[in-house]
């Protein structure tokens, strides 16, 4: 089974808030590192201790610290208290099984993502990955939690260092858009490899019904399923930000938030595409096994319904009964090669009278 | 048949508001425990007669009343007078096929929801149990009602008596949302089962399709069906208890309702998906047993194929004609093996271009 | 078919209001009785002549008048006349296809229900009989018109003869109440004994799949349709009552309206359970004879393909040609002989590595 | 393919409101008929020239102008200028592949309808025939547009005539009332009479699967998908008129499109329904020519799994070996037979043992 | 894999707003054309330089700026400057995978709909080909951008030029509306042929199940799942176009956009009707390859169940027992025959009685 439909249950009991990892198992060190920029200034680096982070609480300018690992409750929770973020809140971050999800603490805002990328499985077949995207999105300031150091936010941090595009210029809300919109593209990466594994699969199934073709069709199918659980409430959770609904997102990035909400949008339809056209798959794999039986059903009944009577025949004349008239003719044998040429001939017009072959 | 599928009827012609036990048949006596408490003071044990709860109608402190067992229905409606619950209600505590609901009375709100477990049935396959839990919450007064002694509260007891969290500083209506946090991580231990029997039984598919993986197949999909009327209800409940619905309920206490609406949630999307692979796999058994036909057919109908017409020659030179001019040549047999030879060869070619073998 | 899915039409053609009767044809006399009380008095009577019923048009007591038989339409205009009912209400109780509605008249409301029993029908399957239960009531008034006198308000009328529950204190709402809830309640006997076969049923499928158990499955299939279309807007019905759509119910009652909606949710929600429990039946049935004409199938393979080729083996000796070496040789029979047991076992293991048997 | 799932296009590039008939070829002369009434006068007359339909455009009568036949553009749109119709509207009345719509005009309501007639096809089997009825209504004014000169309005028309019920004491908009239910009442004529061939259908079927059967599940699931999209829109079309949406239609004949509102929402059901009971027949069908097919192989497999190993043993005696000691016992020949007898009736109880026989 | 179902992502990484064409490979000069209109004047003319579009930026008149090709980011962006367009709008443009939808920027609204053409595929097939039609309309302003110059708007730019019709009195929101309603119009041009094929492919399947079928059926069904993906969402479109959500779009030309609004659902609810007639279809056909199967396997087993049996019989007395006396009776030989005559005709009176034949 897909890892993403484990169920994982290691907190039962605990009170609400507390902070225990809950998720695949990772080990190493939690990396942070800050990127604090206005149009004018930029300075980055990694803080040798979480002491260091206090004085961005409030600056100015936009802030954005990016966590990589949150499989060290203490490194979170101390996260927690410096920004004053709700314990629940932390719990979240931690217990990395979360749904897309938005939520609106006034002066922040915290949205759950999902980064998914696809791998290298076994059999060389692709695999999809989870896992989770925290943000936790302030006036000036960005905090993002995510399990691994997956490079899909390489592009916008380019940006702000080589200050190209808007993003120098405006504030935490249209970082949190590009952040967003960057893993938005990257399930297009994942949904195009589909598109061409389906392309071939359809091909392969054109040469005829194998085993193979119906694995692969359900191991996609359940791979659609999966994406749809992943993507489909992001849908609401752009929408409800691109609609307003929070004041740390300005007018100017709304506009923007609709933009990645078309995108979303689109993913969700190329997903329901895919489910479709594998449900056609399937019906086109069954019927053509069907006609396989009917084709070979066909042959074993036209050879067994012409030799077995003419078998019997020939059975007739081995029999041994001393008084068989027919066996002393002269003519009996030839009449009788005559008599099961005639009966295989009238067969085979039988069989094509009724389109048989 | 799952017991969770029975309809039971013996209250047809009674008056509303009759309190009569409807669902298992159970025995023994009604326990009753009193936990009361507030930051600084807990009290806790068993009245011995129901008048000792009268004190508790209006106290300051929070009051938990604990009722273990519906089936005698004095107790129920000597607990009715006493905290002047109405008849209708009742009748819901003691009538045990509820479904999730929720229904506010101002001062008071009556909560209904489902206590799932998962026991060893016949066979060792697990089997679903399921009990009522009615809640009733007021300022300070928390009154709960179960069938059977699960011990699923046992960690929100103990976080009172060890004053861990906050449970000791909020009122009633954070300890009803601790119980209904209970419930919902209960589901989990089901879920995390049942994806591990998924698991178990993807396996088996792969080694090919047998009726008892079928039979299994559609024990679990019916466990889905139950699981999920049992479940899907709740969604809107606490949904419905989160937005402040109710006054009991304070606005602390419903940031945390959310955060069980998140794990509800969860839990059916987990259903549903679990529903979507059961499809799958069913898919999966039916094309592997008409891959299965198919390949008994193959084989049937080549060894027929190359043989019925083989067994009729010889049945031809094996019939006792006087005049058979090729039985008395001299290479007469040799002649004959080499043809069937030939004739089995080509048949063998042939299946091969149209790929059965 | 059922009777259900039948479509009526004698009514074509004619004037909106006009009042014939549409539906099963029925014979004999209508019967009114009149139940007249309050808190202190009781009066019930069966009315010689229709001009009987006048008094009680604006009575302060409650009054119920129960129709049982609508097939005589000049008894249903003639009541119509006294109690200015409006004619397309006339129409709607002698047409006695109505789906379940409510329909507000300010000072009166008219409710349409629909009451459903099972009955022994021909091969001593339970059948389901509808018959169309027509409520208008007012202040201080209800009449009901029902087609036959099917014996569901029998408790109800005890209660008010022996002033048992609230019955006697309220008005004429609650009294209406009282009939649907009745009806309600009627509907679970129904579905008590539907679940009933359902175990019975799948226990025979257990045994193996039957035509009879496939009939079965079918016939309360459609059984499900025809409740879940006789029920389902009754939901609706109720919920607009209970929410106070119409001033004719008050408030008290409003809360006991919503524990029968309650009730009819269940209704509901059982069928549905039910429909998907056969869905699920119809699967098994199917995949296990697809493994059934696997398993005959296999016998058929394996015998086949062990005897065809040795029996065409046993045909070459049993050839006439004079010159066959073979046949003369001291060990030629025993030679035989063990080849043939030697591709026999051959074919034996060949078939168990393939796990055919 | 049923006339109804026709696409026609011979409109394309033409400017919006030209009026080109789009539909069915038809041909001979637009018959008008002009009824012009109020309580106590009575005009009916076939006008010889356009100009005398101008007198009724603003009479205090209600004028009734039925065409029938909507081919010759000129016509209609000399009418459209004499009464000032939009031309957007004179365009969907020549266009009649419309869905049933409304739109409201302040002082008019133009409503689109289908008139539905079940006409024997070939073959004797009954084929769904519609066409268009367009109605503009406006105070004392009704103009009806229909293709063919259906009978369906005739009822209404002698109510009016002979001033049976309230028609003649109404205005325009009670009249359309009357059309409009006219129109659904013959819905349920084909209702019926598709009813009446599912019970013939299943009778049939019980008999055994022919393909005529299933061919026939197929043509009436189509009548099926045929009468849902052209009656399906009606009920939001009557459900918004019924809510005084338009000025034109009064109060008092609100209360009557109630009432064909709630026939509409019958028929609709009973399509439902038909469709459902349809699906129930055709897995009716499939399975039982997997049943079928059971019995047949279980036949076959029964007599080869027998007699093909007795046959080879007898092959086995026909072979000419010279050295057989077998041949020579005395007792050989009967012991054979026995042997043989005993295969096969362990065969026999074998079969029976797995419940084949 | 159809085109349409193909995911492009060459964007990725991108700051939002890059203009960088994604789709179809295109190449050749971008093609610009203007109309310039009022009632009186008409002017039409290819711009040589992009500095002549800029006098038509605030004109009183109507112009209509065609760009056939979007391919060349520097014109598109070139435009966008002109005309002050977002850069999310203009990477839109370019960007040609959009699904429709409209955008309002108060004295702009953005519009995207599908183009679609069926043209001759491999084998005679229609493909369909789907390109972006992408519309900026201002005050006096169209600006409106495909990818090749399908000639759909033809008849539009005629009216124009001949002055038929209104096109010439009203606005720049009424061409807009006549472009919107000859994309429609040319919808139903490929729906119509999409019908016509149908009724060929229907008739094809009464002749018998032909593997090809089975494939048209699955390549009409994948091409109905992309004409829904492509029209479904203009519903939306035009129907908040229709309801006056933007100011550009005028009350008149409001109307007008009702009608192409009914235009579209027709559209739509005919691919509904063409998929679950398609569905229909393919029941049909498997449940033809069913009956065939049962067809072929009752011939099989009809002459195996009579022959088999019989050529045992004369298996026995072809063996070669010394003593088997029935040889050497005068009359064993016809005895036989007769016996193997009477057990044929059992056999056929028995399969004549399972109405096998
Ligand atoms: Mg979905
Ligand atoms: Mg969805
Ligand atoms: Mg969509
Ligand atoms: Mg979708
Ligand atoms: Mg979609
Ligand atoms: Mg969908
Ligand atoms: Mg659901
Ligand atoms: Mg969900
Ligand atoms: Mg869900
Ligand atoms: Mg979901
Ligand atoms: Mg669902
Ligand atoms: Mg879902
Ligand atoms: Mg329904
Ligand atoms: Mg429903
Ligand atoms: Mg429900
Ligand atoms: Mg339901
Ligand atoms: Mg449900
Ligand atoms: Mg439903
Ligand atoms: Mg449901
Ligand atoms: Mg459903
Ligand atoms: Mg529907
Ligand atoms: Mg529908
Ligand atoms: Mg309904
Ligand atoms: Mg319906
Ligand atoms: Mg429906
Ligand atoms: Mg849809
Ligand atoms: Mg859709
Ligand atoms: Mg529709
Ligand atoms: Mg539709
Ligand atoms: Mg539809
Ligand atoms: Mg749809």
């Amino acid at each position: 089974m897909a890892r993403g439909f484990r169920i994982r249950t290691n907190k039962v009991g605990l009170p609400p808030g507390t902070v225990v990892h809950v998720g695949e198992e990772r080990t190493g060190p939690v990396r942070i590192t800050v990127i604090d920029y206005d149009q004018d200034h930029l300075r980055e680096f990694c803080p040798t201790s979480l002491d260091m982070l206090a004085e961005f609480r409030s600056s100015p300018t936009v802030t954005w610290i990016k966590v990589v690992g949150v499989h060290t409750p203490e490194v979170i929770e101390e996260i927690g208290r410096s920004f004053e973020i709700h314990p629940l809140v932390l719990e979240d971050i931690v217990h990395t099984d979360q749904r897309p999800k938005m939520e609106d603490y006034d002066d922040r805002v915290f949205i759950v993502l999902r980064l998914l990328s696809r791998v290298e499985g076994e059999g060389g077949r692709g695999e999809i990955r989870s896992e989770q995207l925290s943000l936790i999105v302030g006036r000036g300031l960005l905090i993002s939690f995510q399990e691994t150091d997956m490079d899909v936010f390489e592009p916008a941090r380019d940006r702000i260092r080589k200050s190209k595009g808007k993003i120098r210029r405006l504030g935490a809300d249209y970082l949190a858009y590009s952040l967003i919109d960057a893993v938005v593209d990257s399930y297009f990466l994942i949904l195009e490899e589909v598109g061409e594994e389906l392309e071939v699969l359809e091909e392969e199934l054109l040469g005829g019904p194998t085993p193979e073709a119906a694995q692969e069709i359900h191991r996609l199918k359940r791979d659609m399923i999966f994406l749809r659980r992943s993507i489909w409430p992001l849908r609401e959770v752009i929408s409800r930000l691109s609609r307003g609904e929070s004041e740390i997102f300005t007018e100017p990035t709304e506009i923007y938030l609709r933009d990645v909400y078309d995108h979303t949008v689109q993913a969700i339809e190329a997903i329901e595409t895919f489910r479709e056209v594998l449900s056609g798959m399937l019906e086109i794999y069954l019927s053509s096994i069907s006609n396989r039986m009917n084709e070979v059903m066909k042959v074993l009944t036209i050879i067994a319904t012409i030799f077995i009577p003419l078998t019997f025949v020939a059975g007739i004349y081995g029999m041994n009964f001393d008084y068989m008239p027919e066996l002393r003719w002269q003519w009996g044998y030839p009449a009788v090669l005559l008599f099961m040429l005639i009966s295989g001939v009238i067969m085979l017009l039988y069989f094509r009278r009724r389109r048989w072959i």
